[in-house]
């Protein structure tokens, strides 16, 4: 049956001109109402080439791609914006509340000196910056919506939620859409704690820590040991809540975080102890206990003992599980090991004519990826046979620092070539208090009052054919570099150590690496720096 | 003469090993002492490959470079320490007064909310971060002494004097030293002010500043419009002092800073305007009048009247000009129109056998420059035919924001191509205000308190060919990639949209570049973003 005219029932947008400042209201209007809000070409009549359920990252680059590419995509989401979890939970807050605590940590270290406030005047509130971003959050979604009708000139359907029939129609708001191919984008959630006093107040992921905080925690225990985990640990702690983490595997040593040597992991870990964080490796959680909120959590500690850690408030940060569920019941398709929609190179699920992408099919969960698997999914629905292979990537998080890393660790490539050359800063022997490198901005203070807490940056080598294999930084301001040493290091000629010492840096570099590289490229045999 | 040994009256530290943390006291003991500090193999007999005249940025690496390449280098330098006047005076407390910069300049903006200090309640003092640079200036001159010494072996004479006798011949310490070819690397120095009150108590330079300001300055007027005068007057701005630039040029259009287009150029002009700054452009000092101090500037403004700024500290912002007189003194080397000493591509002079690298041979004054003219200069003397162009390079400079730039603007891109694409945030026609866009870290707290001072960012491509042919950015964290971007623009083969759009992002990156290009690249006749 094809979509009728006119019978939608919804905020129909399609010949209207919405400027920037206009979006926010209407989105901010939506948010409560069960009302759609409606772009469509020509009524959505016809047949499109690809409708995207979700528009999140993965759906909103692949419909803007596929559009671009001279197709018709639809994109519909069941929040009343486009850009999915990212601006609205996730990567957005995240950034926010890793700044402040970037900022909150500099100005503890450096209390009392220069202008900063004496050792304990300083007062933070979680909640405040919260409240800063559930006020500010609709600037981001407004964009995306005027981006994509203005701009991008993609049909949509928000605040609508959507249901695949089978490879070719979708319905939504009662009506049936026709399609050539479906790609599935509808993302990932926080897996529940499987705990005793799991639901008791109190408990919180990243999505209802943005919705649900309405009081200030002062004690924090952190379950799991995810990205999600060291990074809202480390803002929780710098804002002034003294914070647990209780995981199983050691801290940044897990199967997602690949590619971090142990030295670095010990300078992040041991950085986020020495600010107070308590890391608790190889506990395991038992019981949350509370009455009307969370008391305590009582674990198993590493060397098996009882241990009771009070509290006011436990986090989830045990990681996402995609949501499959959904597309296995409409669709049919494979799911793998990890509850993630199984999908080939070119984002094709099981079942012919559909596409999954972004955190529905599984790690990393990672903005790049959700962004290119929707493009791949478009190219290929556009005819073009194109694949997408992340299973390399550059990585980051934050603790109060940025720290970034692409290739290999030291200990990996010494396991795979016998010439291993590494340029670090500071060098191996040196302690991170005795010199005051890397310099740059974000830690000029530092160099100068508290040199140890510079950071670390290092460059392995194969000394034989000269190529680096891995760059890996804790710091701030070299995590955009990381975007191009990931191009330059993985392509087919890769990057030598002679080409980075070619280069032109711009001093103070947060990367120390081309100039380090040019102190070492006139030899033939290479020696570590 | 061969040098002979014994007769030095140094510190003769070649068999001895210096550590790290010992280097400091031995440096900070020699600055006001003129002890050479002497580490020579075999005491400096035989012929050296090259003596580097200035253990700057430019002897310094050259040195290495051409130790590493087999040769065998002698630096020598007045200051006890290598490095030159980077760490000394000029790059590392530029760089620590522009963090000083922006950590003040949002604690103003923000002021009252969060964590921040309710209006007026901040105080700093420019004297007190200069004691700070002061005081820990050092421990980065430790590193470079042991550096050059420990890991990379070049031999140096320290904390005296050099003088050349012929292309051949250097006579340091009453003694003469033998060398195939001597490099050049002595630096440039500010410009004199030609002024009546030039020489008044109260007049700085950036040299002279850390050196000898010793009363908290309360109103200043910088004289030139050069980076320098753009950087520190947002510093002396930010920290409390009120400053007027005065001009003959519009700021940031002068010839040393191409690639500037006019609406960048204006968001960080205006920026400055809007921190407080006066920016008098088109107007000339007169004469700097007071007794004691400085009181004033009198001055002749854009349209011919008379100026009279009161102020109690003058900093001279106009430029610096290479030090190239004792060069034609000694060895008459031929000296170009700006003063700078004229070197071909591979950094040899007019006389055979002596090379020039640095700011001695002119703009721009880069790092970068001056590290590879070094390098240029030991290869060539190592016998490798290598030429360096610097005439294209990635830029930078401080207000109290972070501006990088590399390529064409889109004015000059228009200029030169029919088919002209800008993909830029904010995009064309939406204000500062209405998107909180580019956001990263360094903008998180300005996108949801301040949405108008997140930055701006600019990609300039030629629709025709896919190439990006420039790009632009002003916020925090994107400095250190343009280092990559300038490789990629520059390689004989450019960098396409279309190549941009598949790379890996680091979302949220502060260049936002990658997924802008991903959001066109599927279209074959680009448009703008």
């Amino acid at each position: 049956m094809a979509a009728r005219a006119g019978d939608t029932g919804g905020m129909d947008i399609a010949e209207q001109t919405i400027s920037l400042p206009e979006w926010s209201p209407i989105i901010d209007a939506h948010m409560d109402s069960d009302e759609p809000i409606v772009n469509l070409v020509d009524d959505g009549q016809g047949t499109y080439d690809a409708i995207f359920i979700g528009g999140g990252a993965a759906g909103r680059f692949g419909s803007a791609y596929l559009k671009a590419a001279g197709g018709r995509p639809l994109v519909i989401d069941r929040w009343p914006f486009l850009g999915g979890s990212c601006p609205h939970q996730a990567c957005v807050p995240h950034h926010l509340f890793s700044e402040a605590a970037a900022l909150l940590d500099r100005e503890r270290w450096l209390a009392g000196q220069l202008w900063f406030r004496p050792e304990g005047e300083l007062r933070a509130s979680i909640l405040d910056v919260i409240e800063v971003f559930r006020r500010g959050r609709t600037a981001a979604h407004a964009f995306m919506n005027w981006q994509t009708k203005s701009q991008l000139e993609v049909e949509y359907i928000l605040n609508a939620a959507a249901r695949a029939l089978d490879a070719h129609t979708v319905e939504v708001m009662g009506r049936r859409f026709q399609t050539r191919n479906i790609v599935l984008g509808i993302g990932a959630r926080q897996k529940p704690l499987d705990l005793p006093g799991a639901s008791l107040p109190g408990v919180f992921d990243f999505a209802t820590l943005v919705e649900e905080l309405d009081y200030e925690p002062h004690r924090c225990v952190i379950i799991g040991g995810s990205k999600v985990a060291v990074e809202y640990g480390s803002f929780f702690q710098a804002a002034g809540c003294q914070t647990t983490i209780l995981t199983r595997s050691p801290l940044l040593r897990t199967a997602n975080l690949h590619h971090v040597d142990e030295d670095v992991r010990r300078y992040v870990v041991d950085g986020m102890r020495q600010r107070g964080v308590e890391v608790i490796e190889g506990g395991s959680p038992v019981e949350i206990k509370g009455t009307d909120r969370v008391e305590a959590v009582i674990a198993r500690g590493p060397d098996g003992e009882e241990l009771h850690i009070e509290c006011d408030f436990v986090f989830n940060g045990t990681g996402e599980t995609p949501n499959s569920d959904l597309a296995v019941q409409w669709l049919g398709v494979k799911v793998g090991p990890h509850n993630e929609v199984v999908v080939d190179a070119r984002m094709r699920t099981s079942v012919d004519g559909v596409y999954a992408v972004g955190d529905l099919i599984g790690a990393p969960m990672e903005m790049f990826k959700a962004r290119k698997c929707g493009m791949t999914a478009a190219r290929n629905i556009m005819g073009e046979p194109y694949e997408f292979d992340f299973s390399e990537y550059p990585d980051f998080l934050h603790t109060t620092y940025e720290m970034a890393w692409v290739g290999l660790t030291e200990a990996e490539a010494r396991e795979r070539h016998p010439n291993v050359v590494v340029i670090q800063m500071p060098p191996k022997g040196i302690g991170h208090d005795e010199v005051p490198l890397p310099l740059c901005e974000g830690t000029m203070l530092y160099g100068f009052l508290k040199p140890e807490l510079t950071g670390f940056q290092k460059c392995v080598i194969d000394g034989d054919s000269r190529r680096v294999l891995g760059f890996h930084h804790v710091g701030y301001g070299a995590k955009d570099a990381f975007q191009y040493l990931d191009y330059l290091l993985r392509r087919p000629e890769g990057i030598t150590i002679d080409e980075m010492g070619q280069m032109n840096e711009l001093f103070l570099n947060p990367d120390h690496f081309i100039q380090l590289c040019r102190l070492r490229a006139g030899r033939q045999d290479l020696v570590d720096l």
